[in-house]
């Protein structure tokens, strides 16, 4: 098999010629621990790294899987070594920890990540929960909380969960189930209840796990605004800090998965012995049985959705790599416009390059979206301009939920032609593809389905703040046109752009006409929603890489075609052509098929679905 | 786990009330066999095997796989017991062979194989590679090789393998280095080479297996035209007709695939020890060194290309009862016109809604244009009027490329959204969709790349007697539309079905003009062939089934609400409108990028692909 390999090359771009990181570096929380000099410092270590350390282990941990045995679950051991060795030597959770003192920006961490998710994501999904798990209590524990938690989750020697979802409570959180109930001591609660679809939820990674439970206090009112946060320990943590005794914390089982097979999905009960203690994050239910467990958790939700999207795209990313290279070596067939000459890589080929550009602009557009979001975030959150903060924070909110969505939903389809190009050695397992498809598949789901983001978008991004966060953004948008619109060589595209951004607009100005007759139109607001967020999404990711290509165009004219980024930046001009032309045209045709309101869906009675 | 269950009632509608039947039935080849009264005891027959004997095999089958051990290959034992059962009680390949008594036109067979196909999609791989090893050997073997292998081979005696890959010739089968060498006795040769991706290459679901094997014999010329077929019994079959000794294949291995694990997939030697015997079938290559190989091969290939889309069919039609069925049990969540209401099931949300008959329209459409196909293939092969079969001839060919590839491509978007209607659980592998995903993804691969038909189609199809063929189907569209435009209720869908036709017209036009200035355009007949395809396969596919609700809409206003059809028909015409509104709308989007004829694929440079 093919070693690992990445496009380091880009992320280089996205943070020494794109982004401006000169503003993120210069934040008070980051100006005095990094700047611009250790960029390619750290992308070339961690690469060495996911080369060496990372990628080695990610088939065989497909090949083994998990191993569940009364109770106990065992990962293969490399596992446990590269979790531990990343912890440790700070390329994990500490990096991204609102408690550590060398907390990077989001742009710069996830930058890093990113190579170490494409080598293993099973891996690293270890490290990203353990992380969420020690910001919440960061951010709404007590100082004692913090004392006895965080620091030992940030150096590996303990790992962390998020407890959500119940058998019968997925998508729809705030029917959750288990309870937590008062004990003598303040504070201190017996949790009680059933938890699924917990990833780390029972590993050998490390000696201890700390769970983050929902769970609906004594007293707390129904759905999601009565659940409260629990820290509820795998091992009880003395005063001391020392462990102490299990905390009735049983694993009943470990999820059989199309794919992440060495990454263990747990489901967990909670108190089987009557004898599992939380700690309370946070306040007491008030007067109405309010609690503001969920609002504490998604509060963390921005970052980790799109970490998601994030986490689709690393995966993509790296099965087109490994396709590209392979179409550079596979010898098969004539060039069409030549067939009496001799064989030729089928890169060569047409039709594969045309594959390879469009898993290349759909890459790299996703990417350069993403990075967009974790700029937003990095300003929004340590920003000093507040105003610049909130619309920062607003873009972001918009930004999460198309992230999120498209990059998932298109890593299905993008890992499916990585392995059309393979051909059939593509469907076996000795090559890597297969793998991702099988890995990635999940992300469409977690962290919100797709179709709750599409939600999320037009019944709240859109319209938060009477519909302003939207207006800024789409103006945003309305100025990267009208300032390229006179951009030489651009003028195909940005007519494009222009089509594309009339589209959306128009959409959004038909989704407040159906909130403002929602006797006849309500039904339409869902139907539609998942096309919405397709078209907001194609419209943005096309603009970002439109822009990259015009900071290639300004490189490449300053430098010869010898020159060793010459293809770098031809390529990215060439990406964002593909994107702008061929792919967003698809806005054009979502906006007319939202328009034409269709209701055939909904027409359709519900035994014509059903078969027995 | 749900049990399997399939919409019988679809394929009864086919064969009851749309196709012409009467006129299959009516052929001299089936009129003493088969009638209109045996449709549903066939299908009713067969539905309870597909439940009962097959399809309870199908997740073992995925669990267990094949096993290889020193040259010899396992199947999990019920495989074999199926294999035989179908084989020997007649619902095998006897009925889909040349040389049956009993032979059925494809229309019916394929009505009930698809039934088993979705049962278990591994085991009907033996049969259908069986059946194609069979009607090679009676349509172009000696009636000596007739009585030695046919019958052996429709009883389920022994099985049948097609060989064509090699290591260094997949998609450029051309290429391959397998050699014939005469021996002193006519007709038999020594047979040297190896041969890979043998899809039941080496098993034990019998005591003989007979390999059709392409090898180039001396004197053949280069490429696929020196390719010479042979008949390589894996034991050597004696004059008397009974086993002699082990020919001299070897099998090296099998391929450890991401699904149809129960289907061996093997590397095969022949003549490892010199010692290869194959039957040639056919003549010795003429004085230009050509041979009738590979032709003969291709002269099954329409059926078994037709046949490929039709296994994606039956396996995305599965995977949407299963996850159409969970949907109506799966208590998630509240109506978004009325979020005070209690849970309820996830069918009654409009996006899941959405997704269900976004499945069901594919499907039912995607059907629909297959068995079309079929009914062409039917006739073209037994109708009486030269004229007429030769007419469906030439469309049976153009569709062939749009079934294979629209089915196999689809399929995998639309198992990847049974998953997502399941959410987490269809993640996993206690469910049934998710080894659906996994064994469907070889289709696109098999019998023909995806890019292998689409320029079947623009570089053949389109141009066969001189674009009469292609003509011809292009009328028949027109001819649909122009007899429907006054068609009450369906003004909008005639509609949409003409601009799509038109786009389709503008780019034959467009593919004509590109043929005629090749200097300049050749790149752009290969770089557009897929969009092409998607275009031809959408306007078919929606003419197919709203072909179908016109039928439907007949049949529902002779009939109360209360009836038990009322849904199935309320249903198909509500999947059609959809269809026509919702998916076919693309075309209008591809026909606009094709005409754009944006280079920037074929100007990005190679390296920009690379990384290291």
């Amino acid at each position: 098999m093919a070693e690992f390999a990445y496009d380091i090359r880009d992320l280089k771009f996205i943070l020494n010629e794109w982004l401006d990181m000169e503003e993120v570096f210069g934040l008070d929380k980051f100006k005095d621990n990094y700047g611009m000099d250790d960029v390619d410092f750290i992308l070339n270590e961690v690469y060495k790294l996911a080369k060496e350390v990372v990628s080695p282990i990610n088939k065989e941990g497909d090949h083994i899987g998990v191993k569940f045995d009364r109770g106990k679950v065992e990962v293969p051991p490399e596992y446990v070594k590269a979790y531990r060795f990343l912890q440790e030597n700070g390329w994990g959770s500490a990096n991204e920890s609102l408690g550590s003192e060398t907390i990077m920006p989001l742009t710069l961490y996830r930058a890093y990540n990113e190579m170490l998710i494409a080598a293993s994501p099973a891996l690293m999904s270890y490290i990203k929960l353990t992380t969420g798990a020690a910001n919440l209590i960061y951010r709404f524990g007590t100082d004692r909380d913090r004392e006895m938690f965080v620091e030992n989750m940030l150096n590996g020697n303990w790992s962390g969960t998020m407890c959500l979802t119940e058998p019968n409570a997925g998508s729809d959180v705030g029917d959750a189930a288990t309870r937590a109930y008062p004990t003598g001591d303040p504070g201190i609660y017996k949790i009680k209840g059933t938890k699924m679809f917990i990833t780390g939820g029972e590993v050998d990674l490390s000696e201890n796990i700390i769970h983050m439970v929902l769970a609906r206090p004594e007293g707390g009112a129904p759905g999601s605004k009565g659940l409260g946060l629990y820290i509820v320990p795998k091992v009880w943590v003395n005063e001391d800090g020392s462990l102490g005794e299990p905390n009735d914390v049983t694993c009943i089982g470990v999820e059989h998965k199309m794919g992440l097979r060495a990454s263990a999905t747990a489901m967990l009960s909670f108190g089987e012995n009557d004898n599992c203690r939380g700690i309370l994050v946070g306040s007491q239910p008030d007067g109405e049985g309010a609690s503001k467990g969920l609002a504490m958790m998604f509060h963390m939700m921005n970052e980790s959705r799109i970490g998601t999207g994030h986490n689709a795209l690393a995966q993509m990313a790296a099965a087109y790599y490994y396709a590209a290279r392979y179409a550079s070596e596979r010898i098969q067939g004539r060039p069409f416009t030549n067939p009496k000459e001799g064989r030729v890589p089928i890169i060569k080929h047409e039709d594969v390059k045309r594959m390879l550009i469009e898993m290349k602009a759909q890459v790299e557009a996703i990417r350069a979206m993403i990075f967009k979001g974790f700029y937003y975030l990095d300003i929004a959150e340590h920003g000093g301009d507040r105003e610049k903060s909130a619309r920062c924070q607003g873009l972001a909110e918009i930004l999460t939920p198309l992230i999120k969505t498209y990059s998932s939903e298109t890593a299905w389809q993008m890992i499916g032609q990585a392995i059309q190009v393979y051909g059939g050695v593509g469907y076996t397992e000795e090559y890597p593809v297969s793998q991702y498809a099988r890995d990635v598949k999940i992300l469409s789901i977690w962290e919100g389905t797709s179709f709750i983001h599409a939600m999320d978008l037009v019944g709240r991004k859109m319209r938060m703040k009477g519909g302003a966060s939207f207006s800024h953004w789409l103006e945003d948008r309305r100025e990267f046109i009208e300032k390229n619109k006179n951009r030489e060589g651009f003028g195909i595209e940005i007519n494009n752009m222009e089509k594309a951004y009339n589209c959306v607009l128009e959409i959004r100005d038909l989704y407040a006409s159906f909130y403002g007759s929602m006797a006849e139109k309500a039904r339409l607001i869902p139907l539609y929603a998942p096309r919405v967020l397709i078209c907001c999404a194609q419209l943005f990711a096309a603009e970002s890489i439109l822009e990259q290509a015009l900071v290639a165009t300004e490189k490449i004219n300053a430098i010869d075609p010898g020159h060793h980024d010459y293809a770098y930046y031809s390529g990215k001009i060439a990406a964002a052509r593909y994107f702008v032309n061929n792919i967003l045209p698809n806005v054009y045709m979502q906006a007319q098929v939202i328009k034409s309101a269709d209701k055939s869906a909904l027409e359709c009675p519900e035994e014509a679905f059903l078969v027995s």
